[in-house]
């Protein structure tokens, strides 16, 4: 009895973790991990003040390719409040983005929480977004050192044009931006959305539907 | 040259209608209309506050079912800044939307700008929506008299189960939500998105996309 | 001892239920109830967003007509955060309002923190606001069909001014809008406000207020 | 027509003046004087930073006593964004208020868009607040160097029961708090709400109520 | 061991405590003491809503002059959420501020989440602010009934020219003002920054550096 | 008069343009350029949606190093919503630092209206910020791929200490971050501060001051 209790207090004591609240009302508010089965708030709780080091504002490691063997060739490092404890309540995050050689694509998504600017370092991209309604398409191909902006909320996506691998940094303005890629949000959630809803948004036939679902299955 | 003086003038001063700012600092900005060719600003442009009336603040004919018979059987009557404009800084807006029979569908979407909360007054709706990462698809079917929330800037649907006509009333959290079909700006979008890109994102043929592409064209 | 060792850690743990948060820095914060004697925050503690279930963002039963066998002929069905927990940190509500024959009134009040837009379903509504500095009092009467917007902080009323039952539905912008009904404020609350200084506010014989007050009591 | 022209010009000219915006997004905006006629915005429309002086910020004059003979025995002197034009987008304002001996009320009033910090100079009051629903009365008599909070949107008065002037300085989290006096706004406004709302929302008899309509006439 | 699971026990029920968050969400969110090691949140944790009282919305003793024996001849008075707890949430406070005569300084400094509004109540203070880039100073002498302005996040100072004690108050836009003193974040700060950065941006020798380091050590 | 009218009247269109507004209420709203003497927003005026281009949200030239040969040895380029006038309402921006092998310094300083966080591309860096009270320094040495985080409104740095060049990228949480450098700001502002205030302040000797104050007159 005894040691349960002390392991529920354990539980409690970190449980009270994680939760990033919006502008900052002190200096700063690093985060601290959560646990499961916990309380949470809007944004995440923190650590004394008077605690925090240098550690807590930084990360190393983003001169490093990431892998882009994967089914669309590209790869996001976001460094969002998850990763950089300090960044909570301050409303910014930090990503490196690899495509790979002809044809790695960031697919479409949006962040619900952010705005994007990108800067390219190396490569060529085909990047655009989508305003809301009516539906225009703002697109443009950047070189190295050209930089762009993705609206809060919009669709848009960057795609490698060239035949050499490409690599851009971005700042986002939330410390937990949020992406939702429309592919997988569409037709891999779990569980899957009636494919009759999707079949008639889309004007596809059932089975394409269907099948689409299977693909994103493991991708959501 | 008078003429032109005097137009230009005119377009001037009507010109600074309309741009619908944030939270409000007075009791209401009612919005004045925008010409074209104008400068904007964020949010809308006010009338005198000592003017204003109670049309400012009000609109008629929400009792009145809006025709379905389109593509996807469904029609939203939303009541944003640009309809009353009294809403102009006052961070909401009401909808009313109307499902044909037997699959009557408002389909995917996310409102870049707003929260959602919906109550059916008529008819059985299959309702539902999608987490960012990961994505969880959370959903529910809905009589008259439920209510449901759909939470800012996630993917949601409403679909019409039922063989009767349904009815629902909306509160969202914005004066101007805006609104992103998926289907129609993944698809649509003037001009259209490179086919390749959504090709490699949606694990189609390049022709099923460039086919797509033509039957969205209109709706974007 | 033991025991209430274990009671205490529950109470703490389910003391950090409750307090509702501004802007969402998340898809969502579903709240958790909140125990007595507990911490709080701006806002509501949230559960594990893993956790969350459709059920977190619905509610049934906004079809049925509420009871207006009282004092003013209304009664006000308000789904906030303490009845939706899915609402926390989404700034939006949701009222059904149900108004008597022949003069039920939904009496002078104000929303400290939400504009309210609402539209009638069925009946006849003599509805208005007054302005801060100077007093203008802006009214219309509304149909079925028809809206009207009440601007966040300003003094509002409906009145049923026809001899059928009236109802509406209202959107709010916020998740905890409050609610500041004047008469209860002003001559209810529990301790009641000298009577000196409500004389000499309202221009009445001091036995007139005390009389109010005791008419008030029980509403506050 | 020239004349015409000239003057329109001018008129639009100056129009663009006053409308104050929310968070500053530069150092500061200065507010510039709103003609009648005007176009207005969110806030208010600002000079060109590079022209504002040290007059812009200031005011002069809070030491001197104001006339305390009206109805309810006050005086409250508000540097608001329109007294001080360095304020607009600042998100604040100073108060100086004066109360008479004997009773001397700043009687109950909200401020819609601010909290109120009040410190007491000279005197004794007997101040107070309401909270939303339930309605609980939270009340102190202060003394010279005593401070009180009255948190946004909450009715409060303060009251003057010594025999001696009273005064007191007040900061408040707005540049624009706004004031409506309840008294005045629920029986004085243009045009008179009808009197069989407030009949029955403050259980006084018509005729009373038409009585209190004449005497608030002239004070909203 | 009891002992030990007791003591924890209560360490993180206080613990809970403190942390400040923005715009209320509910009438008032009154601070609760913080502990050390204890978890934290973006603002203050608060105490129930009904056990509040009226001692937790004031303070006493502003009309006390503070000593001005020190260094710098001055001594601010901060009533911010650390002194009144009711202030949590609720975006103000309000500072006394005594000079000694002759000089007596409230050095360069910044409020980084506050702009400040201030009266002279007794002296003369010859003030000013810095803009941002370019470089402007905007300064007034101010005598008793004077107000001035001090926007967010801008260096400011108030001297006292005068051979006679003053006194001011100040509003300030936030329940946790913050305060840069600059002499002291520069020179003072523990551990001391490396004197070679300081002396390179301040154009001074490294030794005279080094000797402003040892001045201002016990300053931060 | 005809000539002036019509100068005086593109005068007005144009001077409409220029103030960034907080939080978006659109897709976007492009900021327009601002005129001398025109009037101003909270943010800046903005373009027609429907005439935006994909230049208005691009720069191009970011992979060029800058010109470090200066007295600090460091040159930043901020791409603010003065250089992608897209960025307007989006609360985000990004810069280019490069530092001269040796010492480069980006000497100390405040963004008011932003959080930084820097990625170092090329180099070694020695970097820090300062906390409000208490004053604690928070500093790291930065290789390439490292990452770190500058809050809100506190004073910091970032100093070359290898025999190389360096070169960062960060993005700043404000499309119009500001920037106070201290020392341009305490000892080069224009007027100049009275040295009295910054001798007392700085405990130096009244003539270093003077000479500060020459050496930073062109700084400013």
């Amino acid at each position: 009895m005894k040691a349960f209790h002390f392991l529920a207090l354990l539980a409690l004591a970190f449980s009270l973790a994680s939760a990033y609240d919006p502008s900052p009302l002190q200096d700063f508010c690093v985060a601290i991990p959560e646990p499961k089965n916990a309380v949470f708030v809007n944004g995440k709780f923190c650590k004394n003040p008077n605690l925090t080091v240098a550690n807590d504002f930084s990360f190393s490691g983003l001169n490093i390719p990431a892998n882009t063997q994967n089914q669309v060739g590209s790869n996001v490092t976001l460094l969002n409040v998850d990763r950089i404890p300090g960044l909570n309540t301050l409303g910014i995050s930090l990503a490196r983005i690899d495509y790979a050689p002809n044809g790695g694509l960031n697919p479409p998504h949006t962040h619900p929480r952010a705005t994007e600017i990108l800067v390219v370092v190396e490569g060529t991209l085909y990047v655009g977004f989508v305003t809301s309604n009516p539906n225009r398409f703002i697109s443009k191909v950047l070189y190295p050192g050209d930089v762009f902006v993705f609206p809060i909320g919009l669709i848009h996506f960057q795609f490698n044009i060239a035949k050499t691998h490409a690599v851009a940094f971005a700042g986002l303005s939330s410390q937990n931006p949020g992406v939702i890629t429309i592919s997988n949000a569409i037709f891999g959630p779990n569980p899957p959305i009636n494919p009759d809803v999707l079949a008639k948004a889309f004007q596809l036939d059932k089975n394409v539907v269907e099948n689409l679902q299977k693909l994103f299955k493991n991708n959501a």
